[in-house]
C-alpha cells in the first residue's frame, strides 16, 4: 500500500499546450525560434568548459550593447528585480544615502528596496510622463549629497525615455554613482554606459533581447567596484553577492571559479543567442529599426484619433509606446477584446498611469511595421466594437 | 558613421552548438528531451490566464512532492540558493535566533546567509558524512531555543540522507519553526512535509526534476505563515517577500494578482513538466527506483574495491552517492579522464569533503541501471589509465 496521502494531481496527468500569441505588452516579447531552439539544447554544468566559454560570450555581448568596457559586466541569475536588488545591496550599506528619481514605478521600487535594506532614501518625483532636468538633478544632489543616484531610463510604466546626457557629470562631481535602470529600453533607445558616465547599469532578458525571463545583464565601472570593495558589512544577500558573482563570471583576478550557486544553464544559452542576434543586427541598427517602427506606429495613431501620452516627441521611448485611454472606454475591454478577437497582447498602464494608458510594446523581433499594421487593426476595431458612453 | 566605440564581439558573430553529455554529477542532471520541449514553447505573459493556470498546476504538482496540503507552496524565480535565501529572509528578523545543523556545505551555507540578515546564530557541526541523533537536535534545541532549526535532507557534499522522523515534534514542543533543505534529495528519497512536521521545505529543479536549473520549489506551513504575519519588520528583499510571493501565485486572500515580478515563463513550462513526469511516475515509484539503483551502485562499486565514504546503508543518499577518492589517485585526472573519454559528468567533493570523494549523482531521468553500468565501466578504466602512487 502506497505510504502517500497526498495523490498524484489530475492536472498534471494530461497534456498542457501553449499556441502562439503576439505579445506586444511591455514585456515578455515573443521569443524567436532560435532563441527557444537555443535554450532547448542539452544541458551542462554550471561550471563546465563549455559554459565558461558561453558566459564569456555573455558578458562581451553585454559589453558592446551597453557599450561598456566594464570588467565586471555579467548576467544575475533572476529577473530585472533580482537585477535592480543586485545593485542596489551591493552598492549600499544601512546608513548610506540614495537619491531616486521616481517618474513611474521603477524609482517607486527601487526606493522600496533600498528603504527595506536600511539606507537612507531620498526622493524626487514627477507626475507621470514627466521627466527631470538636469538642473533638478543636480540641486537635489546637491541638496542630499547621496552616494548612488538612481534613474530609470526607459520608464516603462509612463512610456518616457529619459535623457542621460550630462547627469554622470553631475553624479561624479558630486562624489555620487551614478545607476541607470534600462530594463524596458536597452537595445531599443541608444545609451552609451562608459561615455555618459553611467556606474551601474542593468536591463532585463525579456523586452528587447527577446529572450526568455529569467536572466538580467549588469555591469559595475571601476568606480562603483570601488565603493564596493570599501563596504565594512557583506551585501545583504550571499545569492547576489558581487564579489561571488564576479568571481562566478571571471570577472576577478583569482585563476579558480568557486561555487557559488547552480546558473541557470539553459537561460544562458537563450541569452548568448539574444546577445549574438543583437551584434549580428548592429546595435546602431536596432535603435534605428526602434526608433522608424515607433514613429510610423505613433503616426497610425494619430491618424486614428488616439493620443499619444508623451506629447514631447524626443521623450517618447521607442520600445513601449503610451496612448492615452480611450475616453467613454474601459481599458480593461479594449485589451480583452484585442486579447480574445486577435490573440495579441496589449495592456492598460501601471502604477501611476494605471487606468490613465494602455501600453503597446515593440520590442526587438517584434519591432516591425508589419506588427505595428496589425496592432492599429486591431486597435481600429475593439474601438468600434466596445462599449462607449456619451463623453 | 557609428556611434558605438565598442565593436560587436567576434565570439557572437559564430554558432556555438552544445552536444549531449552524460551528466552524472550532484546536478544539474539531464533534462529530457520532453522537458526541453516544454521549455521551448511559445512564451506568455507572467499574468496571462495560461499562465496562471500553469501555475496552479505548479503548485499542485509540489504538493505532491512534498506531500503537504499547504496554501502557500510555489516555486521561486530563481536557483536553490534563492530558495534558501527565501527561506531565511522571510522566517528570521534581525535578533532572531536560528539555530543550524552543519554536515555539509549546505548549512554552512545557511548559516552564512542568515548571519548576514542579523539573526542570532548558532550551529551545530558533525564531521563530513555524519548526521545528528534526534538527542542531540533536542540538546541544542534545549540550549539555544532557536526560532527555527535548518536541517539539510539530502547533503549533497558528503552523500547523507539525514533521517526526519521526529525532529518536527521535538521542534515544535520547543516553539521552533522546522526548516528543511530537500534540493538534492526531493523525489529519491522518502520525505513527508505533512506527516514529519516540516515547516518549511525547498527544492531546486535541476536534481530529481529534472528541469533546468533556475526555478525552485518552496512551501510553508500555516505555523512559518503565522510567524512571517507577526513580523515587525519587512524582509530584506521585496523579490523575495514572500507575502508578495504568495499573492502573485495566488495563495492567499486577494482575488487579484498584483505584479510583482515578471515570473521566468518559460521555466515554469519546463517545471510543469517535470512535476507532471514525477506525477504519472509515482512518488513511492521514484523512491523505489532510485534505491534499487544507488544499491546496484553500491553493489558495482564495492566489487571494483572501492569504498562507499558513507558506512552506514541506511544514511546512503539515493541521489548522490560518494565513494573514497581511490588512495594513490589524483581525484581531479579520475574525473577529467572519465569527461575526456566517455563525455561523463562525475565530480569531486565539496567544502568538508573536498578532496575526500569522488561524486556521482543519478537523479531522475538519470537514475537506470544502464547509466550505472556506463559509469562503472568509465570508472574502471579510469584507474586502469590514471597515474597511480605507491600507497
Amino acid at each position: 500500500m502506497s505510504s502517500l496521502s497526498i495523490p498524484p494531481p489530475a492536472c498534471l496527468l494530461q497534456p498542457f499546450p501553449i499556441t502562439q500569441r503576439l505579445m506586444l505588452g511591455p514585456g515578455p516579447s515573443n521569443v524567436p525560434a532560435r532563441i527557444s531552439a537555443a535554450g532547448a539544447q542539452p544541458i551542462l554544468g554550471h561550471l563546465h568548459t563549455e559554459t565558461i566559454e558561453i558566459m564569456n560570450h555573455i558578458k562581451s555581448g553585454i559589453q558592446y550593447a551597453f557599450q561598456t568596457r566594464n570588467r565586471v559586466t555579467l548576467a544575475v541569475s533572476g529577473p530585472g528585480h533580482a537585477a535592480m536588488e543586485c545593485a542596489i545591496f551591493n552598492l549600499l550599506e544601512p546608513g548610506d544615502s540614495v537619491l531616486i528619481a521616481v517618474n513611474g514605478i521603477w524609482g517607486e521600487r527601487a526606493a522600496e528596496i533600498a528603504e527595506r535594506i536600511g539606507a537612507k532614501v531620498n526622493t524626487i518625483v514627477t507626475s507621470a510622463g514627466g521627466y527631470f532636468k538636469n538642473e533638478e538633478i543636480e540641486k537635489a544632489v546637491d541638496k542630499y549629497r547621496p552616494m548612488v543616484f538612481f534613474l530609470t531610463h526607459g520608464e516603462s510604466s509612463t512610456g518616457v525615455v529619459h535623457p542621460i546626457d550630462g547627469i554622470g557629470d553631475i553624479c561624479h562631481k558630486n562624489n555620487c554613482l551614478f545607476l541607470v535602470d534600462s530594463v524596458a529600453a536597452l537595445g531599443g533607445a541608444p545609451i552609451y554606459m562608459d561615455k555618459q558616465g553611467i556606474d551601474i547599469m542593468y536591463t532585463g532578458s525579456q523586452k528587447v533581447l527577446n529572450a526568455p525571463p529569467g536572466t538580467a545583464p549588469i555591469s559595475f565601472s571601476e568606480r562603483a567596484c570601488k565603493k564596493i570593495s570599501n563596504r565594512k558589512t557583506k551585501p545583504i544577500s550571499f545569492f547576489l553577492d558581487m564579489s561571488w558573482l564576479a568571481n562566478y563570471w571571471g570577472c576577478d583576478d583569482k585563476t579558480v571559479r568557486a561555487y557559488h550557486h547552480t546558473g541557470p544553464v539553459s537561460a544562458f544559452y537563450s541569452l548568448r543567442e539574444s546577445l549574438a542576434i543583437l551584434a549580428e543586427t548592429g546595435l546602431d541598427n536596432s535603435w534605428k529599426q526602434h526608433k522608424e517602427v515607433a514613429e510610423y506606429f505613433h503616426k497610425g495613431l494619430e491618424e486614428m484619433g488616439l493620443k499619444l501620452f508623451v506629447q514631447d516627441k524626443k521623450l517618447r521611448l521607442p520600445t513601449v509606446t503610451t496612448i492615452v485611454a480611450p475616453p467613454g472606454y474601459d481599458w480593461r475591454e479594449i485589451t480583452g477584446y484585442i486579447m480574445k478577437t486577435y490573440n495579441i497582447e496589449i495592456s492598460g498602464g501601471l502604477g501611476l498611469s494605471a487606468g490613465v494608458v494602455l501600453r503597446v510594446g515593440l520590442m526587438g523581433y517584434n519591432s516591425s511595421k508589419t506588427n505595428v499594421d496589425k496592432v492599429l487593426e486591431a486597435l481600429a476595431d475593439a474601438l468600434k466594437h466596445c462599449h462607449k458612453s456619451r463623453v
